[in-house]
């Protein structure tokens, strides 16, 4: 098993020498998250989970008593992140977005209500943040609400350049189990708060 | 605003003077929770939201480029409950459920995996706890995971009577904004923790 598995500042990567991830290929980034807080739930490590997808349902057919078949029903905007739950006695919320971009994230990735919950998530007490995979490059960054939203309040409100991800965000490097340890900064996060 | 708005144990209630509260009439327990979270949201107390209903969808139409119409999809089994979010830096989370019985809530009301949901939650540093309304009676009853747990690991796998509830659950009454003020109790039991 030796996988990498780690997390470092990106100053500390070494592009040229970092191992493709055979095991990992093709994976969405939602799908390893999910493989990842699947892992830590068996472990009893973290209670962190994905929420379904917002659906509004519009009609129902129910061919026989205990059976139910959705036959119209549309996409609804989620009203918050991804993913939430519990860990080390801390609420923890995020969303997770992937981009084809090698030089930027650009905005429209993520709805505004949902960087107003990150924010409000943040200012009270709670560990906010978005992981971003940059999946021209491979590289998955972890960003702080706070992080992120001093960059958008202060500068450009259309996009975080790569740039800022590599100076203000944190790097995780693809590992086995879990496919992708982000705990591992979070750890960091909560060290730093107290 | 003459509403009843508190929470007393309910030893403390006087069912024959009891107002009949009009305003909430055929609202669902679910309802109730909805708004009064929205409540909470808007004036920053806590950011508590109703997950999504989980759906497995089978079939999907595109009548035009930027559409999406679900033709397909199926009810599923939801892993976790219904309820989480932030509460004065603590992580909650809970489920809700009515039931029409006037003597007991039946474990058929809830699935396993809902439950042991809950108890990782507790042995993990969260507040964990189940709203239960009689609907018949007009009564509803927020229940600590660890009471719940202590009642059917210890007794009647099957049910958990009413008179548990009146001796081990603390009774929420009917208020106006919020229609159910459950974190008056979580302040309880924040309070009862530390």
């Amino acid at each position: 098993m030796n996988y990498p598995n780690g997390i470092k500042k990106p100053q500390n990567i070494d592009i040229s020498t970092k191992p493709v991830d055979y095991k990992n290929r093709g994976m969405t980034l939602e799908g390893e998250i999910n493989q990842s807080n699947e892992y830590y739930i068996e472990i009893g490590k973290a209670f962190i989970y994905k929420k379904p997808t917002p659906i509004k349902i519009v009609n129902v057919d129910f061919p026989s008593k205990n059976k139910a078949v959705i036959k119209e029903a549309y996409f609804s905007t989620p009203s918050t992140t991804d993913y939430n739950g519990l860990y080390k006695g801390k609420y923890i919320d995020f969303e997770a977005k992937e981009t084809k971009s090698k030089t930027a994230f650009a905005l429209t990735n993520i709805h505004p209500h949902q960087i107003k919950h990150l924010e409000n998530i943040d200012n009270n007490g709670g560990i906010a943040f978005i992981i971003v995979r940059f999946t021209t490059l491979n590289e998955t960054y972890l960003i702080t609400a706070e992080r992120f939203l001093n960059y958008i309040n202060n500068n450009d409100k259309k996009s975080v350049p790569l740039e800022y991800f590599k100076t203000d965000a944190y790097l995780i490097k693809d590992g086995y189990r879990p496919r992708i340890d982000y705990l591992k900064v979070v750890d960091i996060l909560i060290g730093g708060k107290i």
